[in-house]
């Protein structure tokens, strides 16, 4: 189940994007942190141990929220059970909103954004990975291996955005698939201004010490975005 | 050859793309506009008749300027033979720099994007049209009908960035494949803001009157971008 994945059991150094993704954060010391689908509640651990001043870590699951509370010692991080559809935060509250592979799950991204907008300081960041959505567009996604030798990941569908019905540990998980201009243009939309992107896939060291690795450079794995709000 | 593609017999209209492009573009309207690889031509004409200033048409190809020069009537419209590759151009003599799938086949995409910024005067624009990294990425670029009766598009060595050696017309053609997060971060560094990102196929309208396209909407055909100077 997913509690066995290593980015489960070993948090954030089970998780290959981690890196990239860290180097895409402003410097968290003294800021106001909000952790959109805190599974576990690993980044909210994270981020006061680097001198975050305080974290919300929000998830939608209460056994998750258990096990973070569980884990978690002394002060500074709230846990608060809530759904991404439904976000609301308190104005210019946060100065650093950050999520990891939960943006796909939620159906009105437009919505998500203009309530983080609004949550956020002037000048504050969002950072956030979903998959990417070449994992998400074809009907039937999968790898396969060409006459010639090569692995190919086949894209259909890309520009048909909207649900996919996925088996993620239980049948019948609905992901949200949007091209890369959507995600982008619904940044624009909401008063984002993109500071970086990355189209995540195992550096050549990592391939290295993981060989069964190398098939994700044929195609990125997750979209890391950084954006800053005007 | 090239000369017989619809886009080059018919202009602008052949250019499926082209209604979606020219709704990024500011209004024209008294404008200082360059043409980075403008071939025949097309779109400073069509910039000149919107109301441009005056405007600059560039180009790799003496023999195309000759048709461009050919088919261009009255003043305001100036073809200059040069190469992307060494572009340089007056500070901030430009307000908008346009350019139509010639991007791809610079090598050096930064130095490029330093030359059209020092170009651009404060608030300028930058809007340009290049194929979609989908289609430069692939070892063996090309469409695949699946057992089930799909048609796929297989993707590899999508993070393999560099040089792809195609056969357009004749054969050696070299491209440049960069990542989506390249170009963009890329825009980024050079000073520029994205506006907004279209990842092009052909409308449901524009499929029903040319049957053929259909597949185009199963991966994205071209990358649009405009950017804002900052």
């Amino acid at each position: 189940g997913y509690a066995g994945l290593e980015r489960s059991r070993l948090g954030l150094d089970g998780a290959p994007e981690w890196p990239r993704l860290q180097a895409m954060l402003p410097p968290v010391e003294g800021l106001r942190v909000a952790d959109l689908g805190c599974g576990y509640g690993w980044f909210c651990r994270w981020a006061r141990q680097a001198g975050a001043a305080r974290v919300l870590g929000l998830d939608l699951s209460r056994r998750m929220l258990d096990a973070a509370r569980a884990r978690t010692e002394g002060e500074g991080i709230t846990y608060v059970e809530g759904d991404l559809a439904a976000l609301a935060l308190p104005e210019a509250r946060f100065d650093l909103v950050f999520s990891s592979l939960a943006f796909h799950y939620v159906a009105d991204f437009g919505r998500l954004l203009a309530a983080i907008r609004q949550g956020l300081a002037p000048g504050g960041r969002l950072v956030f990975s979903i998959e990417h959505p070449l994992l998400m567009a074809p009907r039937a996604p999968g790898w396969r291996r060409e006459a010639d030798g090569r692995l190919t990941w086949p894209v259909d569908a890309y520009l048909e955005e909207g649900p996919r019905e996925t088996h993620w540990f239980v049948p019948g998980v609905v992901k949200h698939h949007r091209s890369l201009a959507t995600t982008l243009n619904s940044l624009v939309g909401a008063g984002f201004a993109l500071a970086r992107l990355e189209e995540f896939g195992p550096s050549a060291e990592q391939v290295a010490s993981r060989p069964e690795w190398a098939k994700e450079r044929e195609r990125p794995l997750f979209l890391l975005v950084s954006a800053a709000a005007l």
